[in-house]
């Protein structure tokens, strides 16, 4: 319970930060507050951080009037994202192991989350250091065994902008598995979070089969998810989960998932054993 | 109004803050939350950040069965504080303007702040810092000028620990003046804010007249003081008001303030007209 307790203040930033994305008008910031603070005080103790941001953020796209408050946010990281494509994958191909720079870049990527924090960040420079320093949880060895066995493969993906990375890490993933490889989306927006419009925009859409999980949580939740993607969930030998919200989600699903993300967060920081800022690539 | 809805996220971090202090309860951190936003929910669209802490902290006080939940927080940074005193003396001795190093002293020693951020500090690595930078805003000129002439001097003190610094300032202050000084602290305890216990605590009784405003907000609200220390206020013709709080509330008086502060927030940064890690000696 402690960990949702954290999570409130956080909760409260993003609805501001929404309400702000859509429009000026501060009266209505401060009814998205006020209305916030209502379902606050009125959900039921044990929801997860998924839920009670699932409940929120409906309510502010109502409010708003806004289906999608973080649409040109999201344009916008996938646009920069594009950009870089070519000298990200001129990185992995010159690389030592271009599978590993592939992962250490996917994990880099998730460093685009507007969801997590509004701090500055410089990708570039994450990057950078990303690639040159070893992971701090590092399950690779495990990992690229597995791939070379694996019949289903199911990637959950995050963000938008961060799809891009994702994509180059298909890329290279495909090279090195016989596996039938689907692409997890998020069916609705929410926050930043990669709908099947931004795998469409990055074109990961022509390279593996994009599917939409047909839930508007900022996660996978597996009891949300469409029946087909239940099915594909189930059947898959091999899941590769990308950032937080996923952990949070799936960190006790017994399938046997690889989670690689940044750690941006103490709690969940401390959850999994490391520190803020490390790069994990963790089996479960 | 912008700035009050950016402190809301703050507000409800502090709830947590200040209910974990007191006990490991979680039950009990849940229900100040809830109570917290129940409070945020319906509180008027136009209360300043020191009404909406002051309201919101008399609830958690009642909740918590504690009046007082800083006070193990508050004695640590006392101790602490005065175990570095000697050492901070011979500093402001050895510098070579002594008033202008106890000013700078006594900015550094607001970075102790619980109730403004709960990130880790370093204070050795800041006084450091700040003895060795110039003062990004600086009206020493100015406030040295003034204090030859004052006749009746308040000095409106912050948090505990930190007034151990001003300790130091006002010693230094007494040589340059001959004017009347009293040292005003909060009337009850509200977060780390520095009481009269504090200043007993830390012998600035004795070297000066230290008077509670009579109220529990984090900051000197005129309207809510004692009858005496509104007529202190209003007699006085040189003010000194450290940290942000006190920013906050007296930026707009029509008296002689200077303001003395390290910028921790944004909000506050910007309307002051720098930015955060800034350290401030402001005539207003």
């Amino acid at each position: 319970m402690k960990m949702y307790l954290d999570c409130y203040p956080c909760v409260v930033r993003h609805a501001l930060e929404a309400s702000r994305m859509v429009t000026d008008d501060e009266l209505i910031h401060l009814n998205v507050l006020k209305s916030v603070f209502k379902i606050l005080g009125e959900l039921p103790s044990d929801s997860s951080p998924q839920e009670i941001t699932t409940i929120v953020h409906r309510k502010i796209k109502k409010l708003v009037g806004n289906y999608d408050p973080y649409k040109n946010i999201k344009k916008k990281y996938n646009e920069i994202s594009l950009s870089m494509y070519n000298d990200l994958k001129r990185k992995i191909i010159e690389s030592e192991d271009s599978l590993l720079a592939a992962i250490k870049l996917a994990i880099a990527g998730n460093i685009i989350d507007y969801g997590a924090s509004n701090r500055q960040f410089n990708l570039n420079q994450v990057i950078c250091d990303t690639l040159k320093s070893d992971l701090a949880i590092n399950n690779y060895r495990e990992f690229k065994e597995e791939l070379g066995s694996a019949s289903r493969l199911l990637y959950i993906g995050d963000n938008a902008g961060e799809i891009v990375f994702d994509k180059l890490l298909v890329e290279e993933i495909k090279k090195e598995t016989k596996a039938n490889i689907d692409f997890i989306v998020r069916g609705k927006p929410i926050l930043n979070d990669a709908t099947i419009e931004d795998a469409q925009m990055v074109g990961l859409d022509k390279i593996v089969k994009v599917i939409p999980d047909g839930n508007d949580s900022p996660a996978f939740i597996f009891s949300k998810a469409s029946k087909k993607v239940r099915a594909l969930f189930m059947s898959s030998d091999l899941i590769i989960a990308k950032g937080q919200g996923n952990y949070e989600s799936l960190s006790e699903s017994e399938k046997n998932i690889y989670f690689l993300l940044r750690l941006k967060c103490r709690i969940i920081a401390n959850d999994i054993g490391g520190k803020v800022g490390d790069n994990v690539l963790k089996r479960f």
